[in-house]
């Protein structure tokens, strides 16, 4: 694709960056009869568009002249004042507004992050699998990565410890943070449990690193009980936390929030300054306006319904074409919140092969390898549950087990 | 303002970011009754807010699903489309999809060409003074800069040569691109003549860098005659040119788009994913319906007329106020668009120690050091004549003489 020309032109960077594989096979699935598992798009049955019209004719007719002009880096106040109301009265977590920043989507958080705080080579640690989106904004600063396996309750935190206790003093100051999903993780589904949060949040102490918690499924739970952010768990100044209206309201807005303490707010704002001057002003303030109607929360609460409902169909379909395969060694999460779920095959199944073959059949999911930051594991593979229909959902995983089934040992 | 922990933590590119003044003094001067010069802002009285809302209704109603979803990271194919039809109509370039990506804000344009073209200390050209926003995003990755002085007809091209013929191959390797708003310069207001398009043109074929043009203004001409731009000018693949609507309907979009060869557009796309998955799709969709309407040439038709007229009234101002005080050194750019002029004064003023002094007596201007690469230069300062009514316009310059008059020599 690069001329030779262009190439001894390009920034190492760009030459080490691989293509988002979801992003692709979002191009490769759009406008077909595939039943698609592999975007992590919402509904779009379910975007609230009356809602969306009706706050939009009233920004515009009140406050055209505001919304329309340049805004500030560090966001819309309006929309920050109802983001901090929100907080206090959804996760108990207390700030300031000089504690909140406006993203451009929290991919725009991500990019931030790494550009403030990633010299080259510095290290990052990341689940295993981790959020494709995260590892690539953190390579693009050319980040090292220390992974860590995860099971049913999401990082195995504990071996952190393991892998630091004999690394020398150099080393670990270039230990810059953590990155996890706490919730519903991208691409596992699981959440990490409450013990290892704490635990998590010692070694970060004990080492001094950063955490960043990205939280777009939070507020997306089916069953079970909410576990606290670890932002609300650990001392002040230690946790960044990254939020999102992608799956809560639409992606179609790229809105997300970051907050922390002050000084790294601070600097977040600096470091955006460049990139976008601002998140465009005008859909903060259709969200504000969403918001101060008290608008949002009713159509999230037909969300969990919808996604609950979607979630049970896929583990159903799933018990129900999979386990007649009679392979001992297939898993799947017991996901109880998110848009994700992820499935283990043998070790004689790659994935990333396997693909064409299930495209040909109609049916597409991301391959697990792109979500290992070193690309180690073959024999995974991401669903969601969100975008199909039910229907879909039941016929997509019968013919994902015909595929499964057809793979020679 | 940065706690030693956290700034033990921070990136050496954000250690050395220094934030916008622009974006400083916005705050400062936000809701006073300060006259102020300083922003970039448009007129908000002249945002067409209801072509905005009729737009917005008619997207929601027939295409909510697909503009509230995800998109992809090249922009939304309708926008590109109505794009292309203008480039031909307007600028007689004749592009494909491909070479074209949408970004939000050009600001954004200018971070991803940093992001794939610059490694730490790689050498960018640009003009003496630059668009702060520019060398900020340059200089977030590394650059370094060779500076080319400027005079009433632009960059003075001739002087690259100079600067360039006894440098070594290694270090010439290491040259990107040269950066230059070619038309009402940001912040100078002067606009390259011809010759200096063409020369410039034959210089990157002779050294073997890049033309990165950025034109947020070029539609915006008050007298004079159009320029073609170095793109239309120059081979393809050598020139990489950044657009923006924030000018031209409103800031509060975030819209931009950039065009060049099929193969850089690529990777800008490529590098923007990590950086915001994709630029708004329901604003981009939104901005596609006015074009499709055929709303936006009579408003920039209005714009024109009325940012003249201000244009007008600023130089008429200035000779009313500033020719009294008989400075024999003091001189300003006979501007024929754009919304900028910039004014030299003598060596004695320091402008910005002076703008403490010119907020006390409720005007404000842009010290011009922050658009100097390496802030050489003490004595200059930008205005802005798109933002202020007529009035205050004069009532501003007179203002500004009484503060220059008050100055020590």
């Amino acid at each position: 694709m690069v001329s030779k020309l262009l190439k001894n032109r390009l920034s190492a960077r760009i030459k080490s960056t691989k293509r988002s594989s979801i992003r692709e096979m979002f191009r490769l699935t759009e406008n077909s009869d595939i039943i698609s598992f592999a975007g992590g798009l919402p509904d779009p049955n379910l975007f609230p568009a009356k809602i969306i019209e009706k706050a939009t004719v009233s920004v515009l007719s009140t406050d055209s002249k505001r919304i329309l002009q340049y805004g500030a880096s560090e966001g819309y106040v309006p929309l920050k004042q109802e983001l901090i109301k929100r907080l206090i009265q959804k996760e108990k977590i207390q700030l300031t507004e000089e504690e909140l920043i406006i993203t451009t989507g929290s991919q725009q958080g991500l990019d931030i992050i790494a550009k403030i705080f990633l010299n080259y080579e510095d290290i990052v640690i990341v689940e295993e699998p981790s959020y494709l989106g995260g590892l690539m904004a953190f390579k693009s600063y050319g980040a090292k990565f220390i992974g860590i396996p995860c099971d049913e309750n999401g990082m195995r935190v504990e071996i952190i410890n393991n892998k630091l206790k004999n690394l020398a003093k150099h080393e670990i100051n270039r230990i810059k943070f953590v990155y996890i999903v706490p919730d519903f993780q991208n691409p596992g589904g699981t959440t990490l449990s409450l013990e290892r949060r704490k635990k998590l949040i010692e070694l970060a102490e004990k080492y001094d690193f950063l955490i960043v918690e990205d939280t777009p499924y939070k507020e997306l739970r089916y069953s079970g009980k909410d576990i606290p952010s670890l932002f609300s768990l650990a001392p002040q100044g230690r946790v960044i936390t990254l939020c999102s209206f992608s799956k809560l309201l639409c992606p179609g807005f790229r809105l997300g929030y970051t907050f922390s303490s002050k000084d790294i707010v601070f600097q977040l704002a600096t470091g955006k300054q460049s990139i976008d001057l601002c998140t465009p002003p005008f859909i903060q303030a259709i969200l504000a306006k969403i918001l101060e109607n008290n608008e949002l929360e009713k159509h999230i609460q037909n969300l969990i319904s919808v996604y609950g409902k979607k979630e049970k169909i896929m583990l159903n379909s799933l018990n129900k074409h999979m386990l007649p395969l009679k392979i001992p060694t297939i898993e799947w999460t017991k996901v109880e919140g998110g848009l994700f779920l992820w499935i283990k095959l043998p070790e004689y199944i790659d994935t990333e092969k396997m693909i064409m073959k299930a495209i040909e059949k109609k049916v597409a999911y991301v391959p697990g390898t792109d979500f290992y930051h070193d690309g180690s594991v073959k024999n995974c593979m991401r669903l969601n549950f969100s975008s199909s229909t039910f229907e879909q959902i039941d016929r997509g995983i019968k013919r994902l087990a015909e595929v499964i089934k057809s793979e020679k040992r």
